[in-house]
């Protein structure tokens, strides 16, 4: 997608240099990162310069290329493929994308290695942005539904970034929106900022400017009255895990944008790859709730009237704080699910249908 | 309450000056400001250094005092009480104190003026003290209920900042709080930060911390995970305006967090003095709702690392951001209304059983 009229991805290999898009910099600030040795790749995923679990992903397999490239020893690269998956230890992607780098590149010849391995790399990358492509292409159908009826733009809320930038390219909430636009739907984006990290304001409402596509942020509080004033069609977020029965769990706050969607009859759909689809745990209630550091909610970095990056505390000095990162929001909840394979009902017949 | 050890009202007069807490200073300073001149207390409504409804009349009303102190002409004291009146157009309290103000001191003789308004003024400002303490007495019981069958820490969760600081003392929604933690009962109170303008991290949470109460600060985002892990075991929120059918109106963001109360079954309570409910508008969606600047969404101040105030704006430079201050929380969601004179059902039949 553009960044000031330009095309990207978010991760691209170009004359022996891995390149990413600095997101810690994001949105004040749009700089292209090299990365030149597997520990570069290290890096940038642990200091989260790269974010989101399908470009944390390709970022890993791109690691593990630049390793071939710095020497094709096997030991060495398996010593920095064992650090690679340590550097985000809770992100899925990340470990399935280098036991299958590794699964690529076991017995080949060392004359080859770097070649397979920047293939499958770029493998990896190319198959998530289809994955990516199809969803917007299948959610494209519900907006265009929804156009069709009101023949006016089409109001749609997101919560948090599950944009391109958390991907290799199209995102996943956003594809769909994406489409829209560039097949001349008029649409406008709700963003919610989605504290604490901001990511909403920072990167989703970033990455639509760019696009020039319409878009208003608010705070995460408003959803709620936009939808009793019939001012949202359709909720469209990302999920980090979606269990067989439907249950997603994505960005605190996702939860209560469903209620206030149910309450109102506006449709909330879940847009996902079927890869964090997670057949394993059976209750919402069961999925562990990552408590992270409070500092993300007391602390708020911002340019100053200098155009300096500043960081500031805003809460008492004695106050303690909570930071909970993820909820989970009920299947009942869920008007559906729009997947690379088709929409899905939100429930286990309707994952089975389309997934086994 | 207390801040630093001491007791104080959030005004009181001494030695001809009257005194007020500048809140925009808060959490960060404690500064104690003196109003000398009628035109001091319109300057302190007017930028906010006093807010919440019954405050800003308690201020109102001493800004009459402070001008019969200046000079006692009628006329003098009657332009002077328009310009109180505009200096926040939409607060009904300060109308209805001026204008109680302006009654009293109707045919005082020239030598009486100073006194008859300093005892008004008082009286105003005790009146809402006590109303606010019938509050508490009234929501105390429902806490306590819920404390003798739990036997342990009963969980509040409060939204913006209906504390004693937006009143004379108590605060609406804070004393049954504070009446439960003088009692002995063992409470917790999630402290939603309140985005746009952060007053549930700002205010509410210093003045729990002032008074030793138990409190953790939680982004917006975060109450329904609460509710649906049981960590929260009732809600009690403030308003600016109730409807005679008991719709509430309160800060952006509190419908959201009943709709979560009513999934997981944990009671949510408004508490309310008589004088903010509204006989006049019919139905929640009459309600004008306030869209302010978004400057307020878009920039934050905080302490930076020189503990110097800092404002920094933490959206990209492009976006567009809307502000609404409100939003209202149909009275089906709402379990009870706490109010001076007893709790009452969110109903029109509640209501008038209580007040008419």
């Amino acid at each position: 997608m553009k960044i000031q009229g330009k095309e990207y991805r978010t991760i691209w290999y170009e004359r022996n240099i891995v390149k990413i898009i600095d997101q810690t910099k994001l949105p004040h600030q749009f700089i292209i990162k090299e990365l030149k040795t597997v520990k570069d790749a290290i890096n940038a995923i642990k200091i989260m310069e790269v974010r989101g679990a399908p470009l944390i992903g390709g970022t890993a397999a791109y690691g593990i290329a630049l390793a071939a490239q710095e020497n094709t020893d096997s030991e060495f690269i398996k010593k920095n493929a064992e650090e690679l998956i340590q550097s985000r230890p809770t992100a899925i992607n990340l470990k399935w994308a280098v036991d299958r780098m590794m699964k690529r590149l076991s017995g080949s010849k060392s004359d080859q290695i770097l070649d397979i391995a920047l293939k499958e790399a770029k493998e990896i990358c190319d198959e998530d942005e289809k994955f990516c492509e199809n969803i917007g292409i299948n959610g494209l159908k519900i907006i265009e539904e929804i156009y069709n009826i009101k023949k006016d733009t089409v109001n749609i809320l997101t919560h948090c970034n599950a944009g391109w930038l958390a991907t290799i390219n199209w995102g996943t909430a956003t594809s769909p929106i994406y489409h829209a636009h560039k097949k001349g739907i008029p649409v406008h984006v709700w963003v919610d900022e989605t504290r604490p990290r901001n990511q909403g304001a920072n990167l989703t409402s970033y990455e639509l400017n760019e696009e020039e596509i319409p878009n208003t942020i608010i705070a995460d509080n408003t959803g709620g009255i936009l939808m009793q004033r019939g001012e949202v069609d359709i909720c469209i977020v990302g999920t980090d895990r979606t269990l067989s029965n439907g249950d997603v769990c994505n960005k605190i706050g996702t939860y209560l944008k469903a209620l206030a969607a149910h309450d109102n009859n506006v449709p909330f759909y879940v847009a996902l790859p079927s890869s964090t689809i997670d057949w394993e745990i059976k209750k919402g209630k069961d999925i562990p709730i990552e408590e992270r550091n409070s500092e993300e909610l007391s602390h708020v970095e911002g340019m100053d009237e200098n155009n300096e990056l500043k960081k500031v505390l805003i809460y008492p000095a004695k106050s303690k704080a909570m930071n909970l990162a993820f909820d989970v929001t009920p299947a009942k909840y869920v008007t559906g699910l729009i997947t690379e394979k088709g929409i899905s009902e939100a429930s286990s017949e309707g994952l089975k249908k389309l997934f086994k």
